[in-house]
């Protein structure tokens, strides 16, 4: 059989052993068999996030996770400070103009990361800013950002900090409760080895104080109801069974292997990818690169486009660029359960694709 | 291999074909392949609701569509009419409370169906209503509704008719175009013969009018963003790809088959299940019957949890009764893939179930 070279920064690969937990007979939610799966896949999430506050899970994209932060937190007419390096620093603005929230953008050059002084001066100069938002590996331009800096600043004031770390969570180093961070959002089809359609919350004590003055209106995305029913691994609504019944396979094959192994197993094949990279003779896009993702700038002169779609007739799908980097970068995953040997693969294929085109130039 | 009589109203059995469209490798959905696949689900989508304007697919239960029919069409201040006759009609006002809109309850016995010149005068007292909420079948009760005679009166008005069909639709009779319905909401846990973790949203041109003038906020389940992409069979988030996947297999099957024989195979299973119970000496709780799921009263001095549990240790898993219901019914599924052999065989459990508690009793 083919093997499927799926090296996109979401979705990424499946491993059987969760098809196959997914594939079982479905159940029931309101049963003892299904909440037993939940708590344990509750008790491996807060291993992931490294909190001890519960992790609140929905069925919903990424999305919906980041505009559930904003909706339980804040009020029509708060200020907060949005940290936009990229399409998904963009998204929080967009979704706060959407609530009637006033967005502070630090605004800073894509494929960089924020400087932690600089978010300090952005709350020095918006001191009611209730918020700041940012990502932890932003997957647009394949950058992590510094939280734990970030985080030391933030926690000097009232402010709650939020990091989207849908793409980074299991692959870049993250430590919630160390770190001080108020809101942590993670998303299913990344470093947990999932399909898309599950995403997830962890709140502080911190957040939880200003979720009590949040005036904005929300039902299916209500922490409070989550909140209520996390102790007794149930939810409000029906739970999408199958990927919950997955989520739990996936976190126990994490949670086996050690939450810390696997994050350093993503510095590894992210290392071995950027240096290989550069052998290559080509440029990596970020200034700080992430361990899930890596963005390689596509030579001067050659098509993007063109390139990842050469790759995919190789059999390797890796995703373009986004917005103004369309054609300009190439961005390969290296999340959850894809191999150094997935990547040589890739990297083999890479290096016929770009022979051919550099000889059409 | 034991048979899995999972004979709940949601989740509903899944047939072994979807199950095998989705456990194989998962594919990109910025891609080629997976845009056909959902072009054809959409399509069928349209079938089923019985419809010309697009379905939109969103990642969510069905309580998250329900939300996204109050936030994309009304305005803080607004009034609406909802049918309050169970657990979801309730659901409604509590979202519209939710979301400062005055919830006008027309509230009718549990089990019985509104009478639809009560929603017509409801409508006259309150002539500013923007819109009347209501469900077709109230899976709590498992109680249709008879939308197309409310639909004439809603449509002499400037109100839309919102129609929870998250239950009833492919078990019971519903023409969304052909009864002037303005919003039809879905879910992929019935009659679909899916996992949860998928909800759909019809929109007619008079909700589109609507929709234009709410300021409501939402940014995930706003329907304009769904539909601009809807044409090109795209999404605005990353969408739950192998629930999709298994919602264009399930689809393929029923279409196939044809939608209308689909729903009298359910009319002929739910008139089988009734017919049965009355043999057995019971009575139906509903005083107007779904084709989706049928509810039973628990006869006097029985203890309904004890006969749910019974019958879970024989195999067989029904609901029970909601809020006030609790233990006074138990209600058992025939929607999607459940047959009426699988029907034969809960009733057979049922009798030993009822004999051993009568000879406690």
């Amino acid at each position: 059989m083919k093997k499927h070279y799926l090296l996109t920064p979401g979705p990424a690969l499946i491993p059987e052993e969760v098809t196959d937990a997914m594939a079982k007979p479905i159940i029931h939610h309101r049963t003892q068999g299904y909440r037993d799966i939940v708590k344990t896949a509750n008790e491996n999430l807060k291993k992931i996030f490294k909190t001890e506050n519960n992790v609140l899970t929905f069925t919903s994209s990424g999305t919906g996770a980041m505009e559930a932060s904003i909706a339980n937190t804040l009020s029509a007419g708060d200020t907060a400070i949005i940290v936009r390096g990229g399409k998904f620093g963009e998204r929080f603005a967009e979704i706060c103009e959407s609530y009637g929230v006033t967005a502070v953008p630090l605004d800073i050059e894509w494929g960089t990361a924020p400087d932690p002084a600089k978010v300090g001066r952005a709350l020095e100069e918006n001191p009611t800013a209730k918020a700041v938002f940012m990502q932890l590996c932003e997957t647009s331009t394949a950058t992590v950002y510094d939280i734990k800096a970030v985080a030391e600043v933030v926690g000097k004031t009232n402010a709650i900090l939020v990091v989207d770390a849908i793409s980074g969570l299991g692959a870049d180093e993250f430590e919630m409760d160390k770190w001080n961070v108020d809101i942590a959002i993670g998303g299913s089809q990344k470093a947990f080895m999932l399909p898309p359609g599950l995403s997830f919350c962890a709140v502080s004590k911190k957040a939880w104080d200003l979720i009590k003055k949040s005036t904005l209106p929300k039902y299916y995305y209500d922490f409070n109801k989550y909140e209520k029913l996390a102790g007794k691994s149930d939810s409000p609504w029906t739970p999408a069974i199958t990927l919950v019944i997955g989520l739990a396979k996936a976190l126990s094959m994490i949670t086996e292997k050690g939450v810390d192994n696997f994050i350093k197993s993503h510095v590894s094949d992210a290392e071995f990818l950027r240096g290989s990279v550069k052998k290559l003779g080509l440029e990596l896009f970020s200034k700080s690169p992430s361990n899930a993702v890596t963005a390689i700038k596509v030579p001067e002169g050659l098509d993007g486009a063109k390139l990842t779609s050469s790759l995919k007739t190789k059999g390797v799908t890796v995703a373009g660029g986004q917005a103004h980097l369309k054609g300009k970068i190439i961005r390969i995953a290296h999340m959850g359960a894809i191999t150094q040997k997935d990547l040589e693969f890739a990297l083999g294929k890479l290096k016929e694709a770009l022979k051919e085109q550099n000889l059409k130039v």
